[in-house]
């Protein structure tokens, strides 16, 4: 059976997700819901050590490896920033404070762009492990979410990127919103038609929302057409505003399956060639490329 | 002492206005927050009697005038939507079932538009006001709010209209996003700065949201220049997307004071000439307008 010589950490405002790994290794892995934004700085070890206390030997020293919320102002231990351009990875990583000998915690730091103002944490990880399955890769990394992120990459730097709120506002219209009365459920055929209407006119957009509303209310529109004409609209909004990144670029979509799908379709679209890389996965392989960038005395000592 | 003659009520999704007049003279005023979003079927009833029990006169009966939600599917009584492009008042008014015979209760029919699918319910009573007001008016009607709504009018007729969500969004955004935790508080050069953003580059809005997060982190912004920031990116993308509205018309803004003056502001840089119309007077006005449509042995037998 394999050694534990690693801990991999993926540390966002609400989530926490760890993996105990030899090399590329999954042994273990556990989550919680102790996000950043749950935590007071005391409360980040003993958040990782109610998942991850178990699989630690004795008499030995494992390291972590965190990217993500973790590493800002208001987390375990503040990471600044690093000025692009720059490669996904390196400079200073962070060492968080850990009462646990068996520990010692490190903490992969943000990217910051001067103009305009942007910042990313935790996509930058994700990046970084892309390129090390890509080596030599150029083009245009598209990281969808609650902030999907694009980012220009070149020579093996991040030239410049750019972040949207597009998940976040998809989520507070579709919960919270006057809309939420007229949506359930998903029928791809709205997201379609939406994502068609927002590329086109993205300038309409905050016009264009209450439609799916008033279309609920006088046509009787199938709520699983509306909630998926809405994401439409939102998307492509984004892929509207977006267009300086994936203009003449090749696409690299890092995210969940479904929510990759449903850019790459829009993308498709325009005729932008796309990939789909596992989210998981580039995180993974890029906390493994932070790990390799440690001091060699900070690595475990395993036979 | 003037005697009361009638009860104006505007009954919103989270309020509830009531006033008590003779003639167009206001002699109560109460509110409370039995929105219609609140209440069931049986809730309008004892919700208005808790306002308005003690002002009712004995032994003859005091029509109440509704604009609102209160006329919709989930309110009091449904008025359903009249088509425009008609007149803002007319068609028949709906009577509410009321148990107390010293009150009827007549309901306001709100409108809709098939082609894009739009609805407006109180806002129809407001521009009703207006018209009242000045008779013979042609133009736009621009009534900013939670769900802003702009409308052609035209030989007394509502001839077009949309609704943008800019206030919801505004408050989604400013309140529970990640956005929060940058602002605060009102500068006008935020406010200035935004709405130049917005309207010129409407289809960036989404791009531009983040900035008002990352320029905190990253230089320190005022928040209180961030959030008008915000406020200012999200009407200057709404005036932007309302341009076949407001373009070669005069506009006539009916809000609160702060909220038109911000509208005012903004149209005024694109040269637009505007007036500004407060937005309770217009919905007195507009209920009046209403009443004067009851059949005559509706008004009350006063001497």
């Amino acid at each position: 059976m394999s050694v534990l010589e690693w801990i991999g950490v993926d540390w966002g405002t609400s989530h926490l997700r760890v993996w105990g790994l030899a090399g590329s290794r999954v042994l273990h892995h556990a989550a919680s819901e102790q996000g950043m934004g749950q935590l007071d700085r005391a409360g980040f070890e003993p958040a990782l050590l109610a998942l991850v206390a178990d699989w630690l030997p004795d008499g030995q020293v494992t390291p972590a490896i965190i990217c993500g919320m973790a590493g800002s102002r208001q987390g375990w231990v503040e990471a600044p920033y690093r000025a692009i351009p720059c490669t996904p990875l390196g400079g200073a990583i962070a060492q968080a404070p850990c009462r646990d000998l068996r520990l010692t915690v490190h903490v992969v730091p943000g990217l910051k762009q001067t103009q305009p103002a942007d910042v990313i944490r935790g996509e930058e990880t994700q990046i970084a492990g892309f390129l090390s399955r890509n080596p030599g890769w150029d083009g245009v990394v598209c990281l969808p979410g609650t902030h999907s992120k694009w980012a220009h990459v070149s020579a093996g730097e991040v030239v410049s990127f750019q972040t949207f709120l597009t998940g976040e506002i998809f989520a507070l219209l579709s919960e919270q919103s006057v809309l939420r009365h007229s949506i359930s459920g998903w029928d791809d055929t709205g997201f379609t038609e939406g994502a068609a209407q927002g590329m086109e006119r993205p300038e309409r957009l905050l016009a264009r929302l209450f439609s799916v509303r008033a279309e609920g209310l006088l046509e009787g529109r199938d709520p699983a057409y509306a909630r998926a004409r809405l994401s439409g609209l939102l998307i492509g909004a984004e892929l509207a505003a977006a267009k300086p990144y994936w203009l003449g670029q090749r696409v690299a979509i890092i995210g969940s399956e479904s929510l990759a799908k449903h850019y790459a379709q829009a993308l498709g679209t325009l005729s932008v060639p796309v990939t789909h890389h596992d989210a998981t996965e580039m995180t993974l392989a890029g906390l493994a490329a932070a790990r390799a960038l440690l001091p060699h005395m900070e690595r475990p000592c395993v036979n």
